[in-house]
């Protein structure tokens, strides 16, 4: 019997990992290739294939792939203008790789995979209009409508990190604007923010015996965990904050939830309470209590490979 | 040769307006029935159905039927909870009117209709991707994406006029919160900011010869289009006020185009002018230059009706 497979990319600065999934979303196959060290952008392309091919079962069948990158434009299938990555200018990444493995190809924006992986695999299973939010190194957004991730005119829907906050929100963002959502709930913003606290108060906490420039949001979040009341009221203050822009999400897609993924969510409760709160608080009572806050049940390691995957229709 | 022909319906709280409309956006019949004073819907319905069987032509055939309706919910078909409809609770319009028309029926929104009006027949012919915005009474959204007005999970989506602009904004809304954009880009707006700007100097003004208590948007345009400094400053405060919000909804939908409608847009670039500027200087780098602003091209008495009409694909 033939069995059919997704191959999902997920293209980092260093490395870029492969995975075979199958329709239930199981990893059948796992590698990786560097992403650097290749002379051109076909040697690198070979070296996705012949993983690939070393991968597929003989019964099976290339489905299509789907590839999560920084700066991938899912309408033109470009990597445009990407720093991380070894390639400079514009790509076409798509059409190179559907040739060499002839296969259809999909890239995109790696939060925009990870709203697809979350439909097709993950805690949006069954979901057909929710607002995907990864908080991590930065805040990635996706918006699906109807089933479908929103590309836009150009695929730059979804930056909802890019979000201002308006008046009293003035930290500086890599965009060059001032008070972007991301800079208040990706890790550097939760260490800002318990900086802030800490320079604010004379309260005893745990995280005063750090050292302030190489504190991390993981250590952060371990010091609420143990209960520690300031590194509490940093997942508190950031909960509302989210909750709040959240609120004004709902007034443009009407979702069904939202849906967390990346380091900052992995204090669950200590951010979904406040977050909840601020949204309901804040929502046009259109959408009050009827939006669920829902946490990534992928796992974090397989989770941009499965989103990659899902990219593939 | 057979033509065929779309029905548009607005349903207002005192009449509803019925036209046919070609596939060019003409308006080959027009009338109107009353909204109120039907012993029940189904009269109310009779007298729709042959309304338009005086009107359609012998040789005509009705593509489908298209409504405009304040609380109408295009996911489910009903109006609910109108307040100033004669009809209370849920009421399953489409289905009434689609049985007893013998024809396809589409029932939304204004601001939904609105876009679906502009796309098919207006400013955003040939624009898949875009934001309706209607100011008027209040401020309504839509918001189009690859050629579809999106309606959320429940038929929400798009209360742009609901987005609160946080800090430093605090008018109450009929919503019941503070801050909505609709109180600062309504008619109402308008007045409320010449309001504070003439009790806020003894600059001279012709809006200080009107009574307060009825000032309308109106006379404040004119006082703008005849350039008195007060009024054009109202106007360059709510356009920069509307294009920071507008920056912010680019970061959802990626468009190519925020199409303007209503009383309020009738000041033309007294208010596109500020709110361009404010929407470049607040857009995220990837959205800067490439998004137009468009005044809608519809004739304000028929738009609502085209705009309906336009529902039925």
């Amino acid at each position: 019997m033939i069995m059919n497979y997704r191959l999902g990319i997920d293209i980092g600065g260093t490395n870029t990992v492969l995975g075979l999934v199958d329709k239930y979303g199981r990893i059948s196959g796992k590698c990786s290739v560097s992403t650097v060290g290749h002379s051109n952008i076909d040697s690198y392309i070979d070296s996705l294939a012949e993983a690939c091919e070393n991968m597929l079962p003989e019964d099976g069948r290339l489905l299509g792939v789907g590839v999560g990158a920084p700066c991938a434009n899912r309408e033109t299938g470009c990597i445009e203008g990407a720093t991380d990555l070894p390639w400079h200018g514009v790509v076409p990444l798509a059409s190179l790789i559907a040739k060499r493995f002839g296969a259809s190809a999909v890239i995109s924006n790696d939060a925009n995979a990870a709203a697809a992986g979350e439909m097709m695999f993950g805690a949006a299973k069954g979901i057909r209009n929710f607002i995907m939010l990864t908080l991590g190194t930065g805040v990635g957004g996706g918006v699906v409508c109807d089933g479908n991730v929103l590309s836009g005119s150009r695929g730059f829907a979804g930056e909802l990190g890019h979000v201002t906050l308006g008046k009293g929100y003035d930290r500086l963002c890599s965009c060059g604007r001032r008070g972007c959502l991301q800079m208040y709930c990706n890790g550097r913003g939760i260490v800002a923010t318990a900086l802030e606290l800490l320079s604010a108060s004379d309260a005893p906490s745990a995280l005063r015996s750090l050292d302030a420039a190489e504190m991390t949001a993981a250590d952060v979040m371990r010091a609420a965990q143990a209960g520690d009341e300031t590194a509490c009221e940093v997942y508190r203050i950031t909960g509302r904050i989210l909750g709040e822009a959240t609120a004004n999400f709902l007034a443009l897609s009407d979702p069904e939830a939202v849906v967390l993924f990346g380091g900052v969510a992995k204090a669950g409760k200590l951010l979904t309470e406040p977050m909840k709160e601020a949204m309901e608080e804040h929502a046009l009572f259109l959408y009050r209590d009827r939006v669920k806050i829902l946490l990534s049940t992928l796992p974090d390691a397989d989770a941009a490979v499965l989103g990659a995957a899902a990219l593939v229709k």
